[in-house]
Order: structure tokens, then C-alpha cells, then sequence
């Protein structure tokens, strides 16, 4: 059965072959609207499963739609993508020397002769970033592209040298839960 | 300053390139013997120092050597390299389904004006393996070369669709304090 990542993340990409799957990238043009009213936890769900409804209305045929909404939670506030680098330092600033969360919101839609099943998972990570001077912030800054990632980082690349702590689930912290989305996979009958 | 890296694990030299560091690898050839008398830390922390020492011996000039070992530890007993297909299976199903510990010993010699300086420093962190069946084990075994990894697997790659939870160092778990080796490296003058 044809499998969709509703993602245009590389690292959710390199994730999904590294664990053998096959499948293809819709993107999804679905606007990631947090809602204050609702918790970070299920803003994040909601984004999740908004994107990949999305992909789902746009494909056709028997198909797995996988979806993953990341983000980064400091004190009950969701730190998004940042947008220009004033933003960048600031939140990295914010999130240095000291703990925050990562959860990443999978949703799967399976279609199968018509028929439609929705599962939901999440992962919860927690980081603590070593204290980093401005000057390592600008480098970062400079060198790493915060401006696709959650809260402005990613922990697989060159700022892993600035991780002192992690716990939870590690892959969530990378993007998506892969655990779970294994474990869901392999009770999905496709 | 010329750096060397005292190892042939493709994963430290990933994670030096990753940090932006320019090296050498000089491997080396002393064997890694466990002291059934110690700790599996002081064990760990011996054989790192052990590997500094003997590359440092056959090299010269101003140089920054840095050697690293990881072990995997479960109750107080040192997994280290699967020998055979077998010992692979055994010590992958003890270690399935459960939490275990892995450390890795960092060395830092420096060597400046014929003056040595030596540095050690430990990461330690805490895995939990889902639960695998025999079949998922033997692809693993068959697919990702279990046998130059410590406890037969390596978190970073196929395997990591197997990891529950982590806690503590993640990149000791890789295979180096990547934190601490930065941080080293920024208080030596080189």
C-alpha cells in the first residue's frame, strides 16, 4: 500500500528510509494555527492531524498518510520556527542553560476501499542546552539555518555539541516519534 | 594545532566532522583488555586512556589526541562487541525490553613543546530497547552488522526504531561526550 509523508522535513524523511519504508512526499499547504485557548500538547496534535487530513483530501486511491507536528514547549509557551534572526537569538537565548520540551504529534490516516482509520501517537522529549555565549548563538545562527526548526535548533547536526541532557523519547526530539510510528505500522494491516 | 583521533568507529568520526573539527585518525592497536578486578567505568575509562597512550607514543609534534571507549552496561557486567552471530542474538534479547547503561570515556592528551597534559571525562547514558521478537533481531543482526558495536547496535541508525525511551548523555550513547569533548576543547589552549 502506497505510503505519504505529509512533511516536507528532510530529517522526517531521512528517519522514514532509515527504517526501510518506501513512500512518497505530498506536502501539505495547511497553515499551522495554534490556538491560545487550546494546551501546546494539543495544539500540536491538532496541526498534526489538520496536515495530514489535508494530504488525505488531496491523494487518491489506498494509501497511509503519515504526519508529524514538532514543537518546542518552555514554560506552558510553544516555540515555533523562528522568523528573522533577532527571533533566532532570542528564543536560543531563552532556551539556553536550562530544560524545555519537544513533543512531536504523529497522525496516520489509513484509506483502504474507501474506508478510513485515524490513529494518533505522541512523543515527549526533554532537552537541557548547555549555557552558549552570544557569540556561539550568532555562529549557530549563521552556520545552522534555525529558521526550519522548532525552537530554532536541531539536535542531530553541529549544535549536538551544545546538548548536555536529553531524556524521553530521543527521536521526538529529532521530529517524529519513530518508535511509536513502528510500533503503529506493524499493527495497521496494509 | 593537529588533532588526532584515536579511533577507526565511523560514528566518532561523524561526530568530530559534525563539530567542525579537522583531524586525523591514527588507529590504535592496543587491545582492549578488561580488568574483571574494576568497575565497568574504570574498565571503560582504563581502555580510553589505554588507546591515547599508544597513539600518542607513535606520533609526534604538537598534537591534541583524543581517544574515546564506549561499553554497554547492565547489571554491573561490560557488553561489549558481539564475537559471532550468537553472542549477537543473546546479548541483544537480554538487552531487549528493558533499560541499560552506556558510558563512554573520553581521553584528551595534549602534547605541546614535549609538555603532556591529560584530560579524561565520562558520559553516561540510559536506553531502554523495546521489546523485539526473535524474527526482528535476526534482521537486525543480518542487516546492521552488529559486530564493531558495542552491545550490538547502534541507537543512530535502523535500530533506532527499537528505542523506547533514553536518558542522559545522548551522544555518549552514540559513541562520545560530544558536549564534554567541546567544552574540553575550548579550555585548552591549542
Amino acid at each position: 500500500m502506497k505510503i505519504i509523508l505529509a512533511s516536507k522535513s528532510l530529517r522526517r524523511q531521512e528517519l522514514l528510509t532509515k527504517i526501510g519504508l518506501n513512500y512518497e512526499v505530498v506536502v501539505s499547504s495547511s497553515e499551522e494555527v495554534v490556538d491560545p485557548k487550546l494546551s501546546p500538547l494539543d495544539n500540536c496534535i491538532n496541526i498534526s492531524f489538520e496536515k495530514a487530513k489535508e494530504v488525505k483530501e488531496k491523494t487518491k486511491g489506498d494509501r497511509i498518510i503519515i504526519s508529524c507536528d514538532t514543537i518546542v514547549v518552555k514554560d506552558n509557551k510553544i516555540y515555533g520556527k523562528p522568523k528573522d534572526k533577532e527571533e533566532a537569538f532570542n528564543m536560543l537565548k531563552l532556551l539556553s542553560n536550562t530544560y524545555h520540551d519537544v513533543y512531536s504529534c504523529l497522525t496516520v490516516i489509513k484509506v483502504k476501499d474507501n474506508k478510513e482509520e485515524i490513529f494518533k501517537e505522541q512523543g515527549i522529549g526533554t532537552v537541557y542546552i548547555d549555557s552558549m555565549t552570544d557569540m556561539e548563538i550568532n555562529d549557530w545562527i549563521e552556520k545552522g539555518n534555525p529558521y526550519d526548526k522548532a525552537g530554532g535548533y536541531a539536535i542531530q547536526e553541529e549544535f549536538g555539541k551544545y546538548i548536555t541532557e536529553t531524556k524521553g523519547d530521543f527521536y521526538s526530539i529529532v521530529g517524529i516519534p519513530l518508535n511509536k510510528l513502528y510500533n503503529l505500522l506493524k499493527k495497521i494491516d496494509f
